[in-house]
């Protein structure tokens, strides 16, 4: 049988670069298993303003650092996903994506969360073809266009205000009557002419041939064309297309889906305690998951703030109970 | 009566000015008080090379990052102590070492911890006189002199291996019967010809005149003059005085305390919940304490691991938890 690591981590968002960091300076013989580095902050559209240190960061920088921190320590790294996670007598085996299988004594799951998806017709067809759920990786394509984002909380409102210094005009979506932006979100984006807010939207559907060409929606509350937000006070826009039976077309070749995200968690059901929302349940003053030897750091967990450096804070505290746990099996 | 701040935050060490920069993203009115900034990242002898982000960073170059970085947000800051907080009425009254009151609705500990002292005779005496609780501080001090570092952890090795740059000796002190610092501290000093490490020790009293002279210690276990560690198996040295009763006398200008810290929280007895090592008992999820209002971060509460990013962590993860609880107060 092949080696056994110490450690295998999962993930190479914040939380796993920083349980890399400090397995190496605790000497384990650790592999970490990622699809691609940072995370969820590869998909930040504005600049990070809040990991100690730097003032502002773009969240490619960012990255960059953390990624390259890392490879200055001892630790192995493989570019793959993770399918499953066994129970094999002591140790845990790990199945990638591409069949490799790994053991290790112990895991750390810092798996993070994707993208809520839409779940609405033609998203899955059209993504890389006009859906993307990353403004900062696909919104320079859209230079020129008219593009909608989904989702009227800040990541919809950062969204919105980095797309407007490329796209010519920008529709943000919103299925509750308000929006849930902050103050500040809400103020700069009253203040581009290029951004207008729709609330009470129910969305059904996406249409294009090759390229997303429209999106279909519905208005909630009155079934009528569209109900335009408070602030935007200005003639309902030429552009939606009612056809029949209050439904609204809106012609986009872009739609940035900005709804939230969820655990990246199905490859560990079964294995650990989850919560009702997919989240790993976690003892947050060691990173314990409710089966000894496996740990979890950041947004996989069910720590209620999502945040980089609570995730960096997790990933260290995990990899430091890791080698404390090590400690008790010999 | 004066102002009534939304926060107030206690502190200025990574979890302090963690919770100051998302206090402000949050356009929370915050007061920060704190004696200096930093906390005891100002003595880390040796560099930071866990702090994700930064491969290779001194104490305080980490330190004058941070600071700037609160420094840009909209935040007030105090220099100052910490004597006394009260509650009064629905509020929090923070009283000042210089006499100084403030009020705010809520409060963050963020005041870490400080040096243990040793607690023997001519400790307090020859404060800043030769005994020193920061070789980063005044290690430069000691040129060509010989010192001794009392604490045979990670702590008191990466002291010993920052000092070996200017003295001439160093002793590194252990009260027990082997010293606790990483194989990776050890493998350090023993290919140094400046470290000698003495276990089993006992210390009795600091001796000088304007200065600090020397250092008297019993071996614990024979009652002999000294036991030096397993792996220096020289001939016991010959500065070592014995002046009976199995006391021995170290020759030496410095005395370095790296003995561990405890919390700095005595201002806050009585009113949130201790453990029995004087940390502050939290609710590691949220940051909250026992009194609702009151919030804690960092080195200060009983979270088992102490390092920067965590207590960075721990501080964006109580402000973010002050604006919640300050919403439910509207």
């Amino acid at each position: 049988m092949s080696k056994i690591y110490d450690l295998i981590i999962i993930g190479g968002g914040p939380a796993g670069i920083a349980a890399g960091i400090y397995a190496a300076r605790q000497k384990l013989e650790t592999l970490l298993i990622t699809k691609d580095f940072g995370g969820q902050m590869a998909r930040k559209a504005v600049a990070i303003e809040n990991y100690p240190g730097f003032e502002k960061i773009s969240g490619l920088e960012l990255i960059q650092k953390l990624e390259k921190h890392l490879k200055k320590r001892k630790i192995e790294i493989i570019m793959d996903s993770v399918s499953k996670i066994e129970k094999i007598g002591e140790n845990f085996s790990v199945l990638t994506g591409s069949k490799k299988q790994f053991q290790a004594k112990t895991i750390i799951i810092a798996s993070g969360a994707d993208p809520r998806p839409l779940e609405v017709p033609g998203e899955k067809e059209f993504i890389g073809k006009g859906v993307s759920y990353c403004v900062a990786c696909d919104g320079p394509l859209f230079v020129g266009k008219e593009v909608a984002v989904v989702g009227g909380g800040n990541a919809g409102f950062e969204a919105a205000s980095a797309l407007s210094s490329y796209v010519k005009k920008i529709y943000i979506l919103e299925s509750g009557p308000e929006v849930k932006a902050d103050e500040e979100n809400q103020e700069r984006a009253k203040k581009s002419d290029k951004i207008e807010v729709i609330t009470d939207v129910a969305l059904k559907k996406i249409e294009g041939k090759d390229f997303v060409e429209s999106l279909l929606y519905q208005d909630k509350k009155s079934q009528k064309p569209s109900t335009r937000a408070k602030f935007d006070a200005g003639p309902v826009p030429h552009r939606n297309k009612v056809s029949g039976a209050g439904i609204n077309t809106l012609k986009v070749s872009g739609i940035f889906v900005e709804i939230g995200s969820q655990p990246a968690t199905a490859f560990v059901k079964g294995l650990v305690e989850f919560n009702e929302k997919d989240e790993i349940v976690v003892n947050p003053k060691t990173g314990e998951t409710s089966t000894p030897g496996i740990f979890v750091a950041g947004d996989a967990d069910d720590v209620p703030y999502k945040q980089i450096v609570i995730a960096c804070g997790e990933g260290a505290k995990a990899a430091l109970s890791v080698a404390n746990y090590l400690q008790t099996l010999k």
